[in-house]
């Protein structure tokens, strides 16, 4: 049985951890839909009025120019472009539905699309926080550290953008340092940072080196991500253009999200931040497809609201459970993969952080998300990056990656034998049924804490947050890192120096 | 508006608390079936072989006599009850899909079936605990306590089977304090305790009283419900049959809740485990109609599994997740209304705790739970009844309830006017049609903090739990009793009175 082996797999634990084997994860269960089929189509029309009345502010010259060629009306004064919903349509449907990302470990390829849910370390937060050293601005020793707690979990499919700032290198540089301990601490998909066409291509450049191939060939099994963010309402600035074009030339996906924040970025109704949304990401969608036609793109949802009395971002509430399933629908109505997030607003890795996070992970996978970004560690409205907040992403993960492993229904598994072989009141535990099958039957935690209170008191009355410092000390005590062919090491140092120079030759 | 209303209604606080106002909650989607037409068929078919061949042990010669005359096979040396499929069919067909539940405050009527949802308090745990006093042994003070916030929660719609064990009383009337505090502390439905024929009676007659009615009465506007526990593997025993027959004679509902830890008390394989509780479940179900056709009854599941290392029991496990979305088709498939719990196996209200409640939860929603047992104050796999879990779970209840309410969709909504008012890059916060709805435009926290982490370090840097001893608190300075005629309050004392000198004459 695979399934069987599967389950033994796991006890090759990382850090003594006792966690599933990598798998690409799946979701075989029909979405929850919560628009009606009327709704649907009167967001879809709205966002085509916003696209065709309104337009979007397109920064680039160059995106205007490819844009118009492809029948987009163009005002250059203005920079807004206008898109006809025939235009859309027709532009739009030429992104695939799935497509693969293929990292430098062949093993750890991801699936984006269909029912597949790849699940990403959190990315962009300009602090960290730890249990044992507190909270801190971003630098280089904690952005390793975190790559290499995405690489030790196998329920972390892929790295985000920045996992942390690291804000005592040269930022013009930096994001060299960064894909250099992607690729080097780990082995997965990595994002690659779109401000500017160059930080994009050294992205592109390094994960294709890694794998022995060359730019060109990584077109046709593209190993690199982006998430293009809109500055919404209705803008891409000139550095989205430039990193989005630079990727879609390469052939590498694009993630187009609007960062609509009901109330603030959008109008303070669902509907209405859904129709802005949906305008904008497929406005986005469209400038890849004008670049190639057919390129990876995946379309991103993250509309949230605001606490209306201060402003303050809010994640993971219910107005973002909602939009977060009925982006799915607007996804799956273009035929687009899906991405949504794993957010939350609390200042602390406690309950608030927890139920918000599991409202945010409940509400993608009901919805159908293909890639939950920030899948681990976010914490503080994606302020601060968690080290105890990634492993109990990891724990919720897992256990809703093994809730979607559809129930066997077979003789065996009905058991009636083992029923008929027990008494009214008695016990399975030594029934042959239950001893051929117990170490095997259920999911293991990596992080409950199941024993009796008097147990659990005896040792210390450890909560969840504080036995998580432990998990990820043990897993960065026991790292190692994925082996790496000396030559390609070499290649991707030669690769960071000749490019820190050109950048430094530039910046003098 | 009536949403605008209700929204607005919610600034009605108890204890200056920003909730929700009273409804019942409702799910308008449909039900997540992680389970085939075939796969439920074969465990339908399973269940009935169970019944039909093995049986179940009925340990009240009363029952077997009425199941008897029914059509059932069975064996009285054994106290076995065999029921054919055919039997079970047309017993379970006479339990009505739908039902309402009338407490002594009509406002607070309550659904049960169809899409309706109903949250209940905890019940049962010997313990209680909270961060100010720690943990001891149940009282009637934290009883008394527990039901007034129960009372002061909009968002808990019903009192279940003793809140906490009032151990210091006389163990053969303390139900009838119990019954007293949950009639007069609060105004809601609540749970009779079916050990035994008498302590139902008891709690219909106490709930008859407050309503100003007769038992008789009430058999046709019932108002109270209760849980009977299997104990399984496949035993009915006399004390659950005798508050069983009680309660179904005065056409009160009943549940039947099969609590099966798989690899305990079923099989160690989900379909196993299903396949029994769903014959356990039926069997009960079918004893009911046999004492009353048509009486009210629900369908309960309580399958979980048990840590195969050490046999402790988990709760908000995948497992338990897939068993509470199959267990939910099962009750559909008899038309029957479906009960869960939100239950956790933390000994802290920590992450844990919020991770394991929120699988329980969000399986509950996604299955069509009718009745979330035990929905806010869970602890401890149930020993335990937590003052901060009542409050955590009632904030996760309030957002599961708000993320339930369908997205409204009209022209006011899709805003297109706003959107096209706001430039590019601007912002929507003083836009006109922002300022119209903002203050009700969406669902504002009682317990998460959206501040910056400044202002919270400052603060305190209270995490979720440290801020939920303080919401306790308030409500319980703020507590005030719902009112009550002084003649039913009189009512009421000299029931318990004559009741408890009437249990003290048989016991002496």
């Amino acid at each position: 049985m695979a399934r069987g082996s599967d389950r033994r797999a796991r006890r090759r634990a990382a850090g003594g951890l006792n966690q599933l084997p990598w798998r690409q994860v799946s979701n075989p269960y029909p979405p929850l839909e919560i628009l009606s089929a009327d709704q649907l189509e009167a967001i879809h029309n709205a966002s085509m009025r916003i696209l065709e009345e309104m337009g979007i502010e397109v920064m680039s010259d160059e995106a205007r120019r490819l844009l118009r060629a492809k029948g987009a009306r163009v005002d250059d004064a203005a920079q807004v472009v206008r898109l006809d919903r025939g235009l859309v349509a027709e532009l739009v449907a030429k992104a695939p539905a799935s497509f693969t990302l293929t990292p430098r470990n062949p093993d750890h390829v991801l699936t984006i699309g269909g029912n597949a849910i790849s699940f990403g370390l959190v990315a962009g937060p300009p602090n960290v926080h730890d249990r044992v050293r507190g909270r801190r601005a971003g630098n280089y020793r904690d952005y390793c550290d975190l790559v290499r707690l995405a690489q030790s979990f196998n329920i972390i499919h892929l790295i985000g953008n920045q996992v942390v700032a690291p804000v005592e290198l040269d930022a013009e540089t930096r994001h060299l340092d960064c894909y250099l301990a992607n690729v080097t601490w780990a082995d997965k998909v990595y994002h690659c940072t779109s401000i500017g066409r160059q930080r994009a291509l050294d992205g592109i450049d390094m994960m294709a080196i890694s794998r022995g191939i060359t730019r060109e060939q990584m077109a046709d099994s593209p190993g690199v991500t982006t998430i293009i963010s809109v500055n919404s309402p209705r803008r891409l600035d000139g550095a989205m253009c430039d990193g989005l074009m630079a990727m879609a030339e390469c052939g590498q996906s694009v993630c187009i999200t609007p960062f609509t924040l009901m109330g603030a970025m959008t109008p303070v109704t669902l509907a209405g931040g859904l129709a802005q949304q949906n305008a904008e990401a497929l406005a986005g969608i469209c400038l890849v497809q004008a670049v190639r036609p057919g390129c990876p793109t995946i379309y991103g949802a993250f509309t949230s609201n605001v606490d209306m009395r201060s402003g303050a971002p809010a994640f993971g509430t219910p107005e973002n459970v909602k939009a977060t399933l009925a982006a799915g629908q607007l996804a799956r109505r273009y035929g687009l993969p899906y991405r949504s997030s794993n957010a939350n607003a609390s200042n602390a890795a406690d309950a608030q952080a927890t139920y918000e996070s599991a409202a945010s992970i409940w509400a993608g996978a009901m919805g159908h998300s293909n890639l939950l970004y920030h899948g681990a560690g976010w914490l503080e409205g994606g302020l601060t990056a968690s080290f105890e907040k990634v492993v109990l992403d990891a724990e919720m993960l897992q256990e809703m990656a093994e809730s979607l492993v559809p129930i066997q229904v077979d003789e065996a598994s009905l058991a009636l034998e083992a029923i008929a072989g027990v008494p009214p009141g008695g016990h399975f535990f030594g029934a042959p049924h239950t001893m051929e099958r117990y170490e095997t039957a259920f999911y293991a935690p990596m992080l409950s804490d199941w024993r009796n209170y008097e147990s659990w008191e005896e040792d210390g009355a450890k909560d969840a947050t504080e036995r998580a410092t432990a998990i990820w000390q043990s897993l960065l005590e026991s790292y190692q890192a994925p082996p790496m062919d000396p030559a390609v090491s070499e290649a991707l140092q030669a690769f960071v120096a000749r490019r820190k120079e050109e950048l430094r030759a530039v910046a003098a």
